[in-house]
């Protein structure tokens, strides 16, 4: 049987404010910019979930993309779209929600359920955020 | 002299809730659904901004495109980037920070400075303003 | 008050074959080429519906973009997404279903129901149906 | 019989340099900046020929699409694609080969041959011609 | 000699319906949804070639992208460009065109010709098959 | 900690000609066709630059973009943008500018200064380089 990628792109549109607990106000706005600004801002989140598996003879797809939707939904876009990160990702009370972070806890949180939802065969391969056009974040678990 | 369009595109990236004072908590959350949210949630904006003029002969141009960059930096980019709409826009503490209200803000700035930056020859022909792929507004002066 | 237009951007998929049944075989080939395919062929089409209003100073709107997107999805989407147009409309029975052909259906079809969703102010202004990227229709009421 | 609007998209690589000959060599600079460097630089231009015309019942088009782009290659890619734009368009011999005067070139090439190829009915709209995704012109005859 | 990878992209316009004849009418229905509706739908489908090779000299080049047209040309495009892909590809009278086995059917047709066409040290890489702005597969030989 | 992959995209304009002096006139002609009109033409490109890195806890970042920006500008922007490759590149004065050499020749500049700029465990991924939407050339070190 033949393994393929299949990636699914979702969007989402949230808020955020670059600020790390530990460091100063001085270096915060050395590091963060005007993404430190207090009240925040926000972007249109493109997501790009991967995933690899065999061909099924039968069905001709590796895994049902809905049910990949599904999970994505009930996972990440129920609680990120039209949020803001800082308050609704738990995470984020003590770690800056940049990008970075971000991808990792939307790559976290797909694999604590993965086991639940696709058998063995079926893989996250790979996390891809898209903040802007400019500015891309990606993960591998 | 030919007269043409010349319009420039701009991204700014910025955060508002969607909420009117007038209004009872249940009809924002009826009008506005989840872009009520009370943290609120973000965008990276696209703004274009059409101006007409006729060709001079000479440069080959109707207008600097540099000038139009520097009013747009002036008067709309420098408040709006990064920044949360309902706090940075004196106009947003009476009227809700709708997509609709935005544009109608941009061109009213534009409008006030025009006489200032450019001839008579030299119009203002149309704001666009393009929250997400999906939600698109036009204002024509 | 301020009137300006909103264009919200809506995505299908379907099938089609040109055909003219008034056409010879040699005519039809000549005209559609590759189009008259006997099986058909398809397409992911981008549909955009602006339409235009003053802006409700206590909403900031001019139109509900979810009366909107429920008025497309009940007339339009319903029907055509993952369709054979010459199968599923009943005006390509007779005429061929050209992109041409297709905008002044959907056209038509908003028209009719119109009245019903919106007030008298709210103007269906312009429909934008695109093919593919280099081929685009676009039709005024 | 209806009347619709039909968009045809091309792209053409090409080469210029801004500089116009009554001009000083600092005006020059000042005017048009990096753009006046003296081997020139290049762009991806994507153009748009936008029609209108009667919808025939028969065929359900209201112009043949390949029509049209055989005059758009005859009259204009032929000849600008891969081309440094000073040297190849005449006019670009006393004026500077601006965006702005590209697409009035290319307006008036087309207007020349309309009546030749085209029915009194098919009226030729706009040129619109987008040097970069933040810089574009668009002409009306 | 340093090795780069170059990658071609080509978009085609097909018609498909989603069906595995293994499988019972209900069974197709709830696995394929509205893609098993009877007369298919379809798509403007962007494929992506990429090609791995040791950059020459002399040329510049690893690879001449007009032969890699050419072959895509030939195997893919010629057939495949305004099909109905169940009909048009023998291997679907079998198996259904889900994307996965279209991206199959597109690598296994190239690597066929491949060492006619190419020398060793020019690798086939990867296929990436966009059906829709959300469902992309990549299939590597 | 955890190692995610950061892209960065910019964008130049800039004018080239394909042409490899050891071939005669007929071979540079057949091999890069309009490519080699003598006068050149030229692209938008849109450079991506892939670093990987792990994410320092503290700052939820694996490298300051702005970092990367300026050495982006430094090295490659400022040179470059509004530029003739064959002229300002002085490897291109021995080797023709395809875009697999303008790719090489970028990934050259970065590594030499990358010591000087990042901490050993910044690692330059990839460079990609998108001449037009069809022509893609990616290079790892």
């Amino acid at each position: 049987m033949s393994t393929i990628e299949l990636t699914r792109r979702y969007q989402f549109s949230a808020s955020h404010r670059l600020h790390a607990q530990q460091l100063s106000a001085e270096e915060n706005r050395r590091i963060y910019g005007k993404c430190n600004n207090p009240m925040g801002h926000g972007h249109n989140y493109w997501l790009e979930v991967t995933v690899s598996g065999p061909v099924d003879p039968q069905t001709g797809r590796a895994i049902s993309p809905s049910m990949l939707d599904r999970l994505v939904e009930a996972t990440i876009l129920r609680e990120l779209a039209y949020s803001n990160l800082n308050e609704v990702v738990e995470h984020f009370a003590f770690q800056p929600p940049t990008t970075e972070n971000l991808a990792l806890v939307i790559q976290q949180r797909l694999l604590e359920r993965w086991p639940q939802w696709f058998s063995g065969e079926i893989r996250l391969v790979r996390i891809r955020l898209e903040e802007t056009r400019r500015n891309i974040i990606e993960s591998e678990p």
